[in-house]
């Protein structure tokens, strides 16, 4: 019967994918043809959209998942994704972050179900315990659902992490259900110390659970800027005309994201904190830091590497059966491609947006 | 007249290229089916091999050069150097070091030209000096024709070089020609200081000169086990017989150097000092040392290298239009090929070889 009831009650229950991210910062193993999203960064034999997908399956019914990209990625995400159908794919014709694109899909889902709830999740971060994010998962809609929350994960931090943004929990209001007090951006070292220290702050995951309802009726209160634009076109939504229109009219939203559009602005907004082993692997050290390493301590993707006298690195090869000898390296990134080597240190791994500039600079688009 | 002169004395002049080497210490930029002598090692756009074919051409007519050179090598020869006729690469069946390789030469030489002179130099060292060079051994020629002498190139040391083996100079015979006194193996780095204080020693260019007569009368006094296995063929040298010959016998030959089988041994040895910009570019550091650097103070070859931070290495890049970002190297090997990449401090070079004997035991031949 408890089974019978979550298949009906999830027929209301949509997954949006954002995947039209670049992932600049893992250049060059992350290129602008073929973003982190659609590589196999973790060496599982699928790439980070597809164990995303994979994870999301069980939750609701697979043609709910709705998938929002750049129009440059239909090809590989129809590749990489076969049981998508067309029509699941949303394409955006402009790159403007992720209000615009959560507020498409949002108005997009609304139309064609108007009690519809949605989880939205981006394609490349790493999710280790799925019995656990299923679970959270589940009492999050049941959470929205009962009632005009905006619910986003907040992630119980181990460690002081600087690269994160911080959300601090206010009153709960059930089990590991709490009101956001505030939104906070990546701390420095010292601030994200008191944060841990205080017991009282999670890392902001990006992953957020709503009614559509809740959303849109929030996009108009607090970014008036942006749902104007798509109550203008509020007819189209689930018609032949939606596409035109937003070929039309998407450009000209704002290029903001859904935290600075939204959720530090409304009122209404609740943070599960939720224990499932999440990483965005957002930088080569948390890639490093949460991928099983060899006997020498090192990160090896795609290559076989003979090293001598080297620890910490991460190695990221394109070329098929390429063979890495390597001595004296402490700490390094080695991402080769076919056009591109590159040799960093991890410290450093926060200059490699510098280097992709420079590279643009002197060489143009060709390496990017 | 000089030059009418110079034309007639130079037919019976002869180069013979030892072009057989596997260059294992440049792995894996020099490959078992590609080694060293057949790349573009120092960015001119010809090969060492080229480069050394070049050097030669104004000392004798173009048909008295000749190639020795390992069987699997013929294509790639035939490839890099289109003016040589075939029958003017000698296809050793099996390597055997340089005493069989230039025995061989020289029999051949002598059974087609028994008044021929004839230099022997490695396919794969780089002499910059090339107007001296052409001085020294259209002089180096005079000296051996004028009498019986085995003749070696001795070049002035600038350094206390511990790669190298060392001549002691004895008595001057002529200006920059004397009898040698010693052959010295390579030496630590104290007693190669000794030997640059004293002035009498010279680097062991591996090039020699001499007239086919004497060096196959010398062979047959020092080591008859070589010269002995070719006089039972001499019959054979020079017509349609030798190949067979070789293919039949060379492989019994001992597998040892002229210095060892020869050089040391004999007593009509003399050294002619030059000052020709050479180097054997026998292993990175030399190449380092001896190629021009970018500002960086890097040595890029086949690649585009943006460098941060980064000095005193070599970046040798097989892959076409490659892009080469680094940070935080100094004093590094990065070779990288299609199928392997290596990274390895410079100082470690002589741990190179280890490699590729780890590489052969863990992997096989695959990327030798």
């Amino acid at each position: 019967m408890k089974q019978q009831h979550t298949d009906i009650s999830n027929t209301h229950r949509y997954c949006v994918i954002m995947c039209g991210g670049v992932g600049s910062r893992f250049w060059p193993a992350s290129r602008t043809a073929r973003p982190k999203q659609f590589i196999d960064f973790c060496g599982t034999g699928r790439s980070l959209l597809q164990m995303t997908y994979d994870r999301l399956l069980p939750l609701v019914p697979k043609e709910n998942i709705l998938i929002v990209t750049n129009s440059q990625y239909a090809e590989l995400i129809r590749t990489q994704l076969p049981d998508i159908a067309g029509h699941q794919i949303l394409l955006e014709p402009a790159r403007r972050n992720t209000a615009p694109c959560i507020a498409w899909a949002a108005y997009h889902i609304h139309a064609i179900d108007p009690k519809a709830s949605m989880i939205v999740t981006p394609a490349d971060h790493l999710i280790t315990r799925e019995t656990e994010f299923h679970k959270s998962i589940n009492r999050a809609f049941e959470f929205v659902e009962s009632g005009d929350s905006l619910l986003t994960l907040g992630i119980s931090p181990d460690r002081p992490e600087t690269g994160y943004g911080y959300i601090q929990m206010g009153t709960p209001v059930s089990d590991d259900f709490y009101k956001v007090k505030t939104f906070t951006e990546k701390p420095n070292l010292e601030l994200a110390k008191v944060f841990l220290g205080t017991g009282e702050f999670l890392w902001n995951s990006g992953i957020f659970i709503w009614k559509t309802e809740t959303l849109i009726e929030a996009l108009r209160t607090y970014s008036p800027d942006i749902a104007s634009r798509f109550d203008a076109g509020i007819e189209a939504f689930g018609t032949p005309d939606e596409l035109p229109f937003i070929a039309r009219e998407f450009g000209s939203c704002p290029s903001v994201s859904i935290d600075y559009a939204l959720m530090e602005k409304a009122r209404n907004v609740f943070v599960e904190a939720v224990n499932i082993g999440w990483s965005d692997l957002g930088t080569w050290s948390s890639l490093r830091d949460h991928t099983p390493r060899n006997a020498s301590g090192n990160v090896t993707q795609g290559c076989t590497v003979m090293s001598y006298n080297t620890s910490g690195s991460v190695f990221t090869v394109a070329g098929k059966d390429k063979l890495v000898v390597v001595d004296g390296l402490h700490d390094y990134v080695i991402a080769d491609t076919d056009d591109v080597l590159l040799i960093c240190p991890i410290a450093n791994e926060q200059h490699i947006k510098q280097y992709v500039n420079d590279v643009k600079q002197l060489i143009g688009d060709k390496h990017l």
